[in-house]
């Protein structure tokens, strides 16, 4: 397997946390987002989207983090990311959702850079944006962890799953944006407990071999 | 079962869709983002991020439209809406997730109020916001369908599954914002031939019984 990230994006983070909790070895190659290595020619050929992460598995390219993850749930039995029931399964793919599909996508590079180019945004009017949607997320979060017998050590009991990957991620990119997350403190707490785990203390974007570099 | 949605929204719209290709009947209750209905305590009770669609079923309340699909799924298995083999439903979920990941959590009508109240955008600094987004995401999506043999009459093989419910609703948003779709030949063709399926006609927005009065 071979998998295309960049230290610094959440979803490829997402990624490198998947393959380590299943303890799977995977070559990685850098796709440097910040000199624009994401818009050549050669990786819209692997990935048409112009995004990180994508899997190479076996001849196959994959894209999205989120249906990788699910693929890696799905091949590989150790360590799985989703309870057995179909409820639970629901609820961890929900709360994964929160902020995959509700957090992330407006905080990304491309989208800043939008605001900037298009919009004049300042640094100030940027970061505002960024915690906004933070805050809106995790405010809807933080009650469906807090206020339900399934939470446990975890987002869902006492191992760590599909959640608690994009739950890692997004509390790092809030903290690098100072954002106010004292509010929170069920989804710290779940935080704290995840990067006790090696598996995710590895996957941090600053033990990443290309971040000495590139800062 | 019961399903709280909006007739505009796309979320509810691709929940609506699941639920006829299911075959399974559902109450609806109807949560008036326009009248913002959706930041009631009441509302935010039973869905904390105050976002629809919410499907209560005996008991649970689920959300997170991707979530409740899978859930949906996983619980009938009329219609399957993903493939048997790993790579294939890796391929159905990737496919989903450049819409619902990366087009339509930009294009919500939250983010697009934020737009003109807090960066002061007109209605065509908007409109080119939309169709940005959308132009990024279908850009990346044509091709993947375009160019693999696992494209048949729907995104996936001759059946309509998860990458064609969140499809036909991106399809009928970026024609209300008058998107040019000319550039995405596979696209469209998918969409009609979605749209001649009852389950997905029968989901459209201008369908549901409140947009009569709520237009």
């Amino acid at each position: 397997m071979k998998l295309y990230g960049y230290f610094r994006s959440s979803a490829a983070f997402r990624v490198r946390i998947a393959l380590n909790l299943k303890g799977l070895s995977c070559d990685t190659e850098l796709v440097n987002l910040q000199a624009g290595d994401q818009s050549s020619a050669g990786y819209k050929a692997i990935n048409p989207q112009g995004r990180v992460p994508t899997l190479e598995d076996t001849g196959s390219l994959l894209v999205q983090s989120m249906a990788i993850m699910e693929y890696l749930d799905e091949t590989c039995t150790t360590s799985p990311f989703l309870p057995t029931d179909a409820k639970g399964r629901a609820r961890v793919r929900g709360l994964a959702n929160i902020i995959a599909c509700d957090i992330h996508p407006l905080n990304n590079l491309a989208v800043l850079n939008y605001l900037k180019s298009e919009f004049g945004a300042d640094t100030e009017a940027v970061n505002a944006w960024y915690r906004h949607w933070v805050k809106q997320g995790l405010d809807g979060l933080e009650p469906l962890l807090a206020d339900s017998a399934d939470t446990g050590v975890y987002c869902h009991g006492d191992a760590p799953g599909l959640a608690d990957i994009c739950l890692v991620p997004q509390v790092f990119n809030a903290q690098r944006f100072d954002c106010d997350l004292s509010g929170y403190p069920t989804i710290l707490g779940i935080n704290a407990a995840c990067l006790a785990l090696d598996a995710f203390e590895r996957a941090l974007p600053g033990n990443q071999p290309e971040a000495a570099g590139l800062g």
